[in-house]
């Protein structure tokens, strides 16, 4: 029975975690959050599932590596910095980071990337998502993920054709931009739509959250898909066979 | 320089092929409507257009396999009796029939196909039209082309497993159905929705038509297509190159 | 402490409602089912809440009026024969009957009727519904509360107006007709929106559900404000103070 | 029969004015562009219609008074000095200054001022829109107007309660803040919503414009609106009667 523990156990995610690993009929190793020791739960742990800030993750990454124990990380926020420890974790251990767990966003991702692929940069290309008010970062990283996607679909790299926060005298568009647009309110689970907007037609492709758990049962099935597998950075679309 | 006749010249689709031909720099040959004859029409053109009533396609057919002239047929409430009528003109010339004539919904189509063949009968797949107030038939053709695309995603024949025009005590939604809704108002030039729904999260793909003339753009340009090409039933797809 | 007796206490509905008698601080009285006797129940409630079946409300109803208790009816499905027995019940115990108990949803009939009154029947109006896969009838009884707060704001009777379950050839939309339109799939709590759409312009006034929860919170509220009340027909807007 | 001069004569919008000029049967006095002089086409004009940039605002406002004629201002990316020019020149003249001339964003406003006054500031709000691609300001000047109709529901300041151009840590949603959000691409004709997000559940007031047109014809039946009022500042919802 796989032992699985939570870095960041605290929180709402925390909670769904504790019941994703309940209901897989897995073992919960124990929880970290913050001034806890990670290394101690990663000893205990047949595979790390870390959904906390950005500011513990090189803590975590140290204690995942010292246990030889693989990592699924759904923190949001990273820097280049952190991608560059994932990287240099991945040589020594399975990892898996993602901004989004669930089948359908997985899914989505790859349909985004065929849209953009196939309909040009003639097509414009705006990234749009909602989340409950309690949500700290702006845009989120499935929205980020999906933007990845499209990009990757273009040929180009993200980081230099994003629009994100348009806001005053924006000047028109930018060819081959993608743009960004975050919604905050309620509790909403979590809501993404890729907007392909062309000459008097648009195609929009959505993805619709109802309940959280939905990445949590994602997080804990990919997790347990991680152990026993060769140290490298592996992708949910892999887990889940796309 | 192609000439286009056009089958069913006189409504608001009639005007926007005029437009379309134009803009394309092809020449008009003429237009048949009820009580003209199609055959003269037919001899005079390169390659027809129809957009006119499922009653009339008798003669039409007639009169493109008469002179040997390719024919897209854009009509819709199409049944049976017609498309065997279709198939059988595709023995003597190259004909197109499409609920839809526009890029984006092409596309849509196949991204509605993968996604269906990806998910699932687990996930329930509904189709929802938006049309204006003057449309006679419901599901929209195109709304039927998508459900065709999501049934042969899962390999299962469309006619066995619609359920349309809910209302009243429908009982438990029969698994593996693909449903249709349709809505009627105003003047919306024609939206179309696949929703996937599993269990608490959705994909919805969605397409916009802002202004009926990307039909018009795309029905000439398909009929210009077809010019030249060996007889046969040829699909928006292949016109596209997708 | 008010004391809630449930009719219609085993389905996902009955335990929504036991949970939100229990978050309100109330005592839950007991619950009848298919079998079970409400008059028991009745005598030991200070109020009923009616979530079952159309074929058991007139036992319910019987059962209330003899013991002396109002009565909450959430119960979809209703025909005109109980619509009588309520107006019956009406003039012996406080009764409030409604397709829909949130406080959402209950605004939203209020918009929607200003909207409608404003708008005129140039602006045409379509009801659009979702809900998961189990519902068993269509449209939705929220779906016929909005349309009969459209029919409100025109003045209009909705049985005469209504275009329900459009399939096949139809012919053009009726002027003055409130169309209705529902879908069915996954595990979708309910959405519903009124779409009005005048000439090259529309609004959609929508109410997104994210848990049955908001209901039965609903609910619960309004029956523990029927108690004490004069015998009458009451409406979520009075419970909710619009 | 009224004479209607445009400032801003050469654009998009200046096109779409002149066709409306014509539909209404009104006569076209004249355009003024970068480099003409207003003041000759205001002495030539019943009205002025002004969609053109902040920066001409001062010299239109000047020429209106000047020759003692009525002006609707539709130009967006105003700040608080233009609002003081317009405050004056409303001393002299007829003025009407909005971000939205159609009757669909009318009457959207007054049911947000509503939504937004009777659900209270547990319900969060969010202003949401979409613009073609040539759009060089952000938010659009209609989701600035949706924004102070809700703000004036609530009774606050808008200026003191916006968040606008997430991006980054943002840190948890300010409790009674609006928020914006813009997308841009394509050729869309102007889509805004206005999402209340409350606990589990949504309300979503939306219009979309197919066609820039119904601004156009809004506008010029705003200005002839004007002709012979006495001098004020008036509002959309006067010309409409809401």
């Amino acid at each position: 029975m796989a032992r699985i523990g939570i870095i960041g156990s605290e929180g709402r995610m925390g909670e769904a975690l504790r019941r994703a690993i309940a209901a897989a009929g897995f073992e919960l190793a124990g929880g970290a959050d913050r001034g806890d020791d990670p290394a101690r739960l990663a000893d205990a742990s047949d595979a790390l599932v870390d959904f906390s800030a950005p500011a513990a993750l090189e803590g975590t990454i140290h204690a995942a590596v010292g246990a030889g124990v693989p990592i699924l990380i759904g923190t949001t926020g990273l820097d280049a910095v952190h991608h560059a420890m994932i990287d240099s974790a991945a040589g020594a251990i399975p990892v898996l980071q993602t901004g989004n767990t669930s089948f359908g966003i997985t899914l989505l991702a790859h349909l985004v990337e065929e849209a953009a692929a196939r309909l040009g940069q003639e097509w414009d290309l705006e990234v749009l998502e909602m989340h409950h008010r309690m949500k700290v970062d702006a845009p989120s990283g499935t929205a980020l993920l999906l933007g990845e996607a499209a990009a990757a679909g273009r040929g180009i790299a993200l980081t230099e054709h994003s629009e994100r926060g348009r806001d005053g005298h924006t000047g028109v568009r930018a060819p081959g931009a993608i743009g960004f647009a975050s919604l905050r309110g309620g509790t909403v689970a979590g809501e993404h739509s890729v907007i392909l907007a062309g000459e008097q037609e648009r195609i929009v492709l959505s993805h619709m959250a109802e309940d959280r758990m939905i990445f949590a049962h994602g997080a804990i099935r990919a997790a347990a898909w991680l152990i026993g597998r060769a140290p490298g950075r592996y992708t949910m679309g892999q887990v889940l066979g796309l």
